[in-house]
């Protein structure tokens, strides 16, 4: 293979960068052409992109956010429009791609791939809500800028004796609540993968709060179905100690790339170039037992995410 | 005066501690005995003081919050219950307090000071609404915390071209968003002072997307009553860009205190000591024109925030 | 086992504090009663040692260094003192330990399991130079330290177009320079594990600044013995450009630990208080392709770290 | 005047991209053509200059060194290249310049004003030692930076119960030290303003010992003459502690500005400009008594710096 191309879809995340400047630099030491392509498949389907050097990708490797940008594309849910992404990269003469994104990205990536492109995934999401995968880039980022947050929020938490609860990003895997509930020493975890009845959560508070804690720290996955404001008001009641709420959304996206990100990022996009310059059909990168490994695409989206269930526990103790 | 006590109140601010610590220290070395008032002006009521040694404030000069803890206080509004602080001054020998804290402590240590007490206000308020005093402990903090968020929030604006709207702290003084908003590159400033039309902030956002900016962001007080979700739908249907709102909240009030708020916490709590030694009548210890000033305690509860005008229009120059 | 002691030694590393609290509450939840040692070995024998109630562990997880304290001991080295040392346990009643540190502690720790106490190793060093586990709790802290710190050497050495040398810990392990050096993008690594010539140096450097990059990073490991000055003076001679050095020393050393050493601290500092319970003889706690492993302490001490030759060639494509 | 340049020169310091920008866009605003001048003076006897836009200076608020580059220039010591410099403008129809820099650059800022230029300077250096401002773009950041790397030497340095020295930039102007020491709560600070005997350093020390101190922190500016290795071993011999000596360098210069420093920046940027507009002669911006103030550029290079002895004395007392 000699042209490729690599963009960037879906919700972005903290190593995007770091990832697209291995695929680049990578590539060119492989002596390919690499396209970067604009505002993921939907950059793909007007055509807008644009053949990158190796120092295009000088100066991103610390940064936030895609240099590519990215978008969520309705377009690219249709089979007529997924035909003309393919004759697109037909045009440049591009035969296999490198998707960075989460799973709707990967969904995409693996429709294109049954039109006679080569795709290769790289896991870019903060949720960790990847299967396949141990890690996916950005979640270390986050959950470290989650830990950050949590320790302002404790300065005022403690300073007013008051129970603060914190809703972290998270829809349908709970990893950013789990970590930066055992590493943020947070009284209470709520995630989707358990969910807690509300007397349970009060009991849990209350537990701490006899046990002489001044305050209390909850860390909820957004995911979680119960009504946050429900939940302070009965706080409020059966403790007799004040409940917040805050919401951080965007702020977990952004933010320079911890070394873990950058360093997950880099490897994982190499990877994914050296396979396509191998020819290997279609495939997802990912990081199994500490180890770079790939499984293939149609195989990992299927796959589920397995329950951390030894850490869960490991905060019912020390918390 | 011999013994004196110190506490803080209403919302804590960053370098709360700094002064506490500046209080305990500078009363020792002038011989005098200083007491920590626990819970603001509730502690007072409940007697819950102690006596502070010079360990009692070490490696606390970095951190949020404030270790004496502090409350809002309904009883203290009435005058039965600011009789009966007094009394308990009085028990314990304590002729003077100093009270960290913003608008509501002041007025709290102003009705106290109506009744015998000396009280030095040292103004301790990330709103930095307080009239008589350029700049209170906390701002500096606060505004470099929101400066940090918005640079998370770019990554993310950017990646995907979106307009932001992010919501501060500031009720009645939009010192918070301003500041953050110059200084953060904001393209629109929303604040109590100077409440725009919502047209005008449509207007604000297509001039900079028109002059080829990929993305906007609108810093907005929470004081300024403009419904936000309204705002954003305006802005997605005349922008053809997506609008997203982050409301940070409790996390504008932690974190470790910046160097400034260190040193202006330091020079004032100082101050109000020498004050308290020397036996001057209550006042309010501040900061104008880059010097520690005193104004009658009386006098300054009843001045008003200047607005900075100047600041507000050179945003409009450099945006 | 009933009682049990839990020391830090050696060099101090961010997560250690995370390391201790997960001792002592997993402890208590078996209904054990915990020891903290204060000043490692050194402490011990002098007998200064208490028991840590689940509050003697509060708000203590987000903080670098130690607790407890520590110590290098030289009288730990004689076998004298090392029988004394068993004693002082016995006279506690404290039949295992938990020792947190790196090479010189577990060594240590492994003669004193020669006396009849049970020693339970849980790696804590920034050096990542323990051959038996992947990663020791501090080094996600310090690796991640040194970005920050490249990341402003960068703006002043780009803004000057110079070469900036950054020598960085790392006697006989170069980890740190090897993931730094990735991560931070360094145009070369010094490592003992590849010691390059003073002339491949220069030519690496001339080569970045031939492809047009305006200034150069290298990063060094304490233990390259090559000398720093002349490497700078050679690369002033050949370069045509500005060379300097910066050694931040314990700057690395400090810091609230990330989420990664919080977690492995929490993962085998629970592990270690486990086998304890279990009554397992000696044996070290780590990580091994992402799972909480143990082996034997003797071996352990005996095992050489494998050099990561393939993080080191991608720094050669992607720099 | 209708045609301006703008150059950095000497050290770099955060907040001068901050100047550039308000430089650029507040001479766009008022109809001007704005020229960037890159190296300093080097560039500018090179003719390596090019006019800037609106988007020139976008998405450089935040970040710290200068996009202009800089260089400290020998040849523009020499009154034939002053000449030649000022022709050089000439050519491009430039009249007059901002120079953003400190006392080096101010004073071949004033050369270049002698020749026909109207020269205006803004105060860019992290040294704070320009006399006739109270506080230089650059100074706000590196004294928080500098407080940074304190609290992580203070984990390490709690945790042996050592000594550390910690040297900091500033060869004439010590308050770099004497505010990170105030607000970092250092045992010790050594300015050049106020030399303390090696006598005075060690009781100091010993006194916080005796207190009670676990560990001692000293901070000492570059321009203190005495030896630090003589002052460590001495410190060894009479307070039986170890004592360890960090030099943070080059990383004091970097980051990202704090929001003073952008403040500052902006506002001295744009009132630089205003003068230029208005055809006043040479000046240089300021801050005094907390408003931007402008002095005459001879008048300014010949003023010295007043010490601020309240604030050592405050130190005495606090720590």
């Amino acid at each position: 293979m000699k042209k490729i191309g690599v963009l960037t879809s879906g919700g972005d995340a903290p190593g995007m960068n770091a990832a697209i400047r291995a695929v680049v630099r990578q590539g060119i030491s492989l002596g390919m052409e690499v396209y970067g392509i604009r505002r993921g498949f939907e950059g793909l389907l007007d055509g807008d992109l644009e053949e990158m050097k190796f120092h295009s990708v000088g100066d991103v490797l610390q940064r936030g956010g895609t240099i590519l940008r990215t978008a969520r594309s309705k377009r690219f849910l249709e089979d007529e429009w997924i035909d003309h992404g393919a004759r697109m990269l037909n045009t440049f003469g591009i035969e296999g791609i490198v998707v960075i994104g989460g799973e709707g990205s990967y969904r995409g990536g693996y429709e294109l791939s049954q039109k006679g492109i080569t795709v290769m995934g790289v896991p870019g999401t903060i949720d960790n809500d990847l299967g396949y995968t141990d890690f996916s880039i950005g979640f270390d980022t986050a959950v470290n800028t989650i830990l950050g947050l949590i320790s302002n929020i404790r300065d005022t938490s403690s300073s007013h004796e008051r129970t603060t609860i914190i809703e972290v990003m998270g829809r349908h895997c709970g990893d950013l609540a789990l970590y930066a509930g055992l590493s943020g020493g947070a009284d209470v975890i709520m995630i989707p993968e358990i969910e807690l009845d509300i007397n349970e959560v009060c009991r849990k508070v209350l537990k701490g709060q006899r046990s002489g804690k001044a305050h209390s720290i909850i860390i909820k996955a957004e995911g979680v179905s119960m009504d946050t404001a429900e939940l302070a008001r009965l706080l409020e009641e059966m403790t007799a100690r004040e409940a917040r709420a805050v919401v951080p959304g965007y702020i977990q996206r952004g933010g320079s790339p911890t070394e873990y990100d950058r360093r997950l990022a880099s490897m994982t996009g190499a990877k994914a170039v050296q396979l396509l310059y191998d020819d290997t059909p279609s495939r997802a990168i990912g990081v199994q037992e500490g180890q770079i490994i790939s499984v293939d695409l149609g195989e990992a989206i299927k796959m589920t995410r397995e329950f951390k269930k030894d850490i869960y526990d490991l905060t019912e103790v020390l918390a």
